[in-house]
Parts: structure tokens; sequence; C-alpha cells
């Protein structure tokens, strides 16, 4: 996936949503799906970033940039999305636990601005 | 690190420091004290719990989970951490973002309760 990088988030406030997962064994297709929904993602009203990252374990933690709680709603209730997360809670996913947060304060070192 | 898996964090509201970053080539020492960061901070007061990939890339994400906005002022200003904080902005990273958010909803598959 080409989410390797550090998201350009406007200044805070806005919203994130924390997906911390640990994957099954196997592919089981979801390679796939997964860079579908970072591009299905990104044409959503409100996306203003993701970053995603997955160690050899399965063990990985994707963090999505929102403008509101109603654009993740909308993006939570997308038709293609709702398939894939059935899939994901029945194949792919052995555990995960997801946070949705409101981002108050941000800092970088001033080199990715 | 012994941290790739979800942390068990009590019911919402309480606060989250999602630290993302770019590593620079090299070792470094990094490791070392990355360990003993996660080790000091799981000694702090207010601390919920940690998570926390990085991949083959040296993309990293890791999301510290506390009680209060003090908590986390307490552990940024610790003095062995505000060390590995000047090593880390000089040494370690290439690049690097920091987002302090307040998390107000979660959600789990209900295996990790």
């Amino acid at each position: 996936m080409a989410t390797s990088s550090i998201a350009q988030t406007p200044e805070p406030p806005y919203f994130a949503v924390i997906f911390t997962s640990q994957r099954t064994d196997g592919e089981r297709g979801y390679n796939t799906v997964a860079d579908r929904m970072v591009e299905l993602a990104a044409q959503q009203p409100g996306f203003l970033g993701v970053e995603s990252v997955r160690g050899a374990d399965g063990f990985g933690i994707t963090v999505s940039y929102w403008r509101s709680l109603d654009d993740i709603s909308a993006w939570r209730n997308h038709s293609e999305h709702i398939v894939a997360q059935d899939t994901g809670k029945r194949v792919w996913y052995a555990d995960y636990q997801l946070r949705i947060c409101e981002v108050q304060r941000s800092k970088s070192n001033g080199r990715n601005a």
C-alpha cells in the first residue's frame, strides 16, 4: 500500500479513527480489498488522510483522519465498506479495536509541513 | 518490543497520543531506548496502554493511551523521556508527527475484552 507515510492533516480540531487489528493467518483476498478501501476512503467527503502499518506478525495499526464525526459515520455506512467490514470480522481479523477520537493538538518536526 | 497487541483500555473518554514517524537508516541505538521508553511510560501515572508497529520500510505508528491531558504532559516532561525525545529529533527520526486526541468512542469484536 502507498499509505506508509505521514498524513498531511490540517490544524486541529479534526477527527481520527484508530483501527488496531490482528490478522488471521493467510492472505484470503485481504490485500486487494484493503487497498480498495484506502482508495475509496480517500474519495469520501471529509477525508483528510490515512496512515497504516502492519508488522510481519500480522499486528497492524491504521489511522484515518476526518473533518467531522458525520463524515466518519457516512464512511462507516458506505455499502462497499459494509461488505468489507463484514468480511473483516468473519475472515481477516482475529481481533480488532476501533477508537474514534477528536484530535485536539498536533506537532511535527516541521519537515513534513 | 512486546507491544504488538491490542491495548486493553477502559471505557471512553480517555486520551491518545498518536506518534507517526519515519526512521532514519541504521539502528543507532534506537531499539534499546524505544523499549526502555515503553517500559518507563507504563510506570507513569495515568498510563492506560500502548500499541506500536513499525514496517520494514521504517515507517511506524505508536499510539499510547492516557487517563488525562495532565498525565500526557507529565510524561512529556519526564527527564529521561526528554533526553530520548531530543535524540529522536536529531538522530532517529527523518520525519514525525505527534497528535494528541480525546478518545470518545470505542468498539471491538469482543474477543479482546
